[in-house]
């Protein structure tokens, strides 16, 4: 082997202790093949809809991964240069995008980021050398090279990687003419549903809040000049998703708050909003009172209601306003679940047809608040490490703090939440490993039966998401 | 061995590493028989002064244990088919109820409470069977007839469990008969203590605030309708609790705020909260102040004062409303130590008859605050993991968080602060373990001589606690 | 070997596995010849120029140390027999506060400062004898002895410590006449820096802000009675500390706020916090607006910024008042970086001369906000684990928790931050092997090839830390 050369471990993340890793190596081994279902995350449907080569190596890997774009960033290299907010970028520029990358992966040892990368140029492109300077070319050529071959092809792969169920996320008034297409395509035969996610309609401090109501209402054919125009538009573009596929609502605000307004306040406070007069404070109290909206709504319609919150985003605006959003400087923050959800489940908490999974990067709520939720409340689940945390130790940290309260049947399953394509196997094969190392640790100090967890390996990875997203009802 | 045979296995929760598994067995070792010192908890005194049989496997494991309870209505079981809120169950309903508890015991898997369980049912009933739909009528029938026997009668349990101190948990205005009977009693040599908690008189905010210091002063025979007679009463009912046996004194608000008013103020809102029209902000300042007047008085009287602050209790209202509290439906959110402490402290802090132990679910004050402050204050320890995270890895990881900034001798030793009787020896069994791992950890990696960690196994179980609690003083 | 005898094990805080500590060893063995680069720290630099001997045993570990006093007090010793707020000891109090210490030495098991003086004992003065009250005496003698031989003065220490930079922490008005002596001093080749530390003259509610600011200016050569002198006078200290070695300045208030005042309301509250007769929250706000003053100062001068935020200072009143400050009653508490750095880092965080360095005790911060915001911002690091959480398992959380998001290039390196010139090299010696037990342990799991972890041990102890606070480009 040359000095290039890198093949990921066959046993990576698996416990080191060789009799726990037999242990781990065989729940792992029930779990690997197992398909993959994936309830949210953010694919374009219109990859797999037009089913087009992926341009190049740069584009694939790098410019719409800020995961990656992020600490290049902090490392000095301009994110222009990587090809954030620019179009599609010459071969040239393209590969000096990806030199960029080989130049500082040193940097990436020990992160999620490389792990995944390293997994997909092994797994997915046949690729065994480890990037760096010297073979940055080589592999941007091999990479490219794939690219152009059928079996690279995004329905291809989809295939390849066993994906049975893939979300989108969605703007509510998207006509969702890809899903459709997609459905009606007799040539696709996975199941690709939209996620509704109407935050931007939620937020009456924003200054387009008028026209986006207005838009809001025109899908809807419902006028949402009023409080009430935004709740049927809303019931009625979500029956629309509900319709084509969807399964589930994603809702990403500040907070969780969920505290309910008299409906008099409630119309004023729209009113004033789309007017634009409405103050900082009553800002916050109607989108609070909105996002209870939709939690009704949801026990009416039955779709799973996810909350992704606590993130304040665009942290940097000069960074914002030169190259957009999501781009890598969004910062987490500490959440209330405790208080914020309160409302919203003494309202709808013990209906038979309310779900919620909460989902956070604020760790701290893990043991205080999410599992003793999910842990009471029918309607709560715990989802599963998000976003800055879907890496090892962190994953490992929330077996450790959650699933000793509520075991396993009340989280989520795993949510690789990508735009990464690519990416999906790497990162739900590295939750099933990290799922046998956890469960593996258990049995070896005899916490476990050997046989619980080899029941647990056969539901988590595939069936308990399912379940938890109602995919099963409605495969 | 059946598919249906279980035995849990004698090295359980120590290290899987064979050579710190042996280091952990010899301290575990030492430990294991150690008394049980239990100094606070929620059994009733009755169950020992009666010392009736228990009734039934449901009503001794399921339907009082909110640990368990919660769990099950998580996953959609009926409080009400549990037993909750209902008087005795008929024997259809108690053997439909541990039908339903055998059908969701997978669900428990990796949970304390079926690992307490499973320490039970073997420990105790001898039992070496899963619980399963399949083994649940002989696993009913074994108990019940176990419970009819005298060896399983609560006296006879307390001197199996090798209990030296148990702490009820009482209601200042009880007149504590039950343990006065206990002590008089020629045939019962255990030393059962009670628990002074006045938490719903110090709430000013509560409706029922006038009746219940009405009860109060009557208790106390002093007049409670001023703050004046409110201190004295309560004065009077400490010594009373002392007088009859008590240790400590327990209090659980949502914060721990324990700002002084000035008197004046004092007394005004104190009339204002009888009479029903203390604004919310003052009742909670109040509340803070009638919890500072508590910890003088602990100076005054020696009780040790116990903080089980931050539960949002009774989360869910419909719940409550059909089932009561204490069902599983209590929440626990973020706490303030450093600052809500600091008047306390800064007040008796240094007084050396004040003592007073920190318990929390809000783990990140463990290295932040809790540490600090039990390391620096010389009436501060630090209280054992509590509740939801009474847990393996939760305890592991307060071991880790506090005991590398204050060592040992700073924390308060195991507390179980449990209402399920059984649970007692598995609880603490557990907790021994759970030292023995971390300790042998600790010498495996060199950073704690053997000899030191078998001093410390000498002490934790029961010296440390009856140090804290002022067990050994007044044995 | 006597049952006193005690040599720190070589392998101490390796792995206990054999095959991960064999990985350990071979990182620790090419990290522990390191320089060492200690670019924050609490030695005062007059120790070097004077080169005094030592005192005793007692000056030189009990008195300064607050790790070592604040354990000790809350075990009821009184803070004054350890020599607390007192000038020298007669040897009579100084032999007997060394043999408080070995009474209560059982109580250190486990904790840092035991570790660091065990090695010390071992590694500096050759003992290699349990510390207790048989040996205290004898103890007392032996290091007694050592510290009146030459090789036992602080310049022979620091040679032998193999130190290569050490910063002090100093005042803004201080004319730094010892560094400057220290670096003419032929016969003294170390590199001793200074830090700017202008806390108090950024803190508008002290009843001494007008003596304070008048300090500062007369220092500067400039009016401070006015916001803007206050400005000149800061950017006039700062450049006289570049000019004299230092590389970085330090900031420790409650909070991490920088939001900035418009011009006139900063001119008018300067002004009233000089007259005395600034509101609370305007003192807050004015402070914040000082503390982004300094980072656009920061962005001039390009002296690293290091923020060291959220303690209580002094939060027991009464020991502040008999013993003063840091005697070890300073408690953390909770901190919110994502929000406080926002406005600072949106005014220069994108500036190539702007750096921060975000330290924290509040380890929730870690992967919800440090991490995030390190890897992103090329302006910031994540600062290593600091006084309390400067401890084994701590320090290893910390890896877990920032390494995994952005490696190890955006950290900051070890800092040991301490007033105990003889725990320098323990210190770090401490972190070596933590970051050798970390990269292991990674490399056992595959999640790390062993030629990264290799490279890395290379890099961390002494280029990383030089690198993050410019030693390199000054040296």
């Amino acid at each position: 082997m040359s000095d290039d050369a890198y093949v990921p471990h066959p046993d990576r993340l698996l416990p080191a202790d060789p009799a726990i890793r037999d242990i781990a190596r065989s729940l792992y081994g029930s779990m690997r093949e197992q398909p993959i279902v994936s309830p949210h995350g953010h694919v374009d449907p219109r990859l797999l809809l037009d089913d087009e080569p992926f341009r190049d190596p740069t584009s694939l890997f790098i410019t719409p991964d800020h995961y990656v774009t992020r600490l290049l960033h902090a490392r000095g290299v301009d994110l222009a240069d990587l090809g954030v907010g620019r179009g599609p970028l010459e071969e040239t520029d393209s590969r000096a995008a990806w030199r960029l990358l080989a130049e500082h992966w040193h940097a990436y040892a020990g992160t999620p980021s490389r792990y995944w990368m390293e997994h997909e140029f092994h797994e997915v492109f046949g690729l065994d050398t480890v990037l760096s300077p010297a073979t940055a070319e080589g592999m941007y050529d091999a990479i490219a090279e794939k690219l152009a071959q059928p079996a690279f092809r995004p329905r291809a792969l989809f295939d390849q990687f066993r994906i049975q169920v893939l979300a989108t996320t969605d703007d509510p008034v998207d006509d969702l003419a890809p899903h459709d297409a997609l459905a009606a395509d007799p040539s696709f035969t996975g199941r690709v549903a939209p996620t509704f996610r109407p935050d931007k309609y939620l937020e009456p401090a924003r200054a387009d809040f008028r026209t986006l109501t207005d838009a809001l209402g025109e899908a809807a054919g419902v006028d949402a000049g009023t409080y009430d125009g935004h709740l049927a538009a809303m019931r009625a573009r979500r029956l629309y998703f509900r319709e084509h596929g969807a399964v589930s609502s994603d809702h990403a605000h500040t907070d969780v708050g969920t505290e309910r307004l008299d409906a008099a306040d409630a119309r004023r406070l729209y009113t004033a909003a789309r007017e634009g007069s409405i103050a900082a404070a009553d800002a916050v109290a109607l989108r609070r009172h909105l996002l209870a909206d939709q939690a009704r709504l949801a026990a009416e319609d039955g779709l799973v209601m996810t909350l992704h919150p606590a993130v304040y985003r665009n942290h940097s605006q000069a960074t914002f306003e030169t190259f957009g959003a999501d781009v890598g400087a969004d910062i987490p923050h500490a959440v209330d679940f405790v208080h914020g959800v309160a409302p919203m489940l003494n309202d709808v908490g013990l209906d038979p047809n309310f779900r919620v999974v909460l989902f956070t990067i604020d760790e701290t709520v893990f043991s205080r608040e999410i599992a003793p939720l999910a842990g009471f409340y029918p309607s709560v689940y715990a989802g599963a490490p998000w976003w800055f945390i879907d890496a090892p130790d962190a994953i490992l940290r929330y077996r450790r703090a959650v699933s000793e309260t509520i075991g396993y049947s009340r989280t989520s399953g795993f949510i690789d939440d990508t735009r990464a394509f690519c990416s999906i196997p790497a990162r739900h094969d590295m939750s099933r490993r990290l799922d046998a190392h956890h469960l593996a640790g258990l049995v070896a100090e005899h916490r476990l039966r050997e046989e619980d967890a080899a029941a647990l390996a056969t539901t988590l990875p595939t069936r308990q998401p399912s379940q938890v997203f109602k995919l099963d009802a409605d495969a």
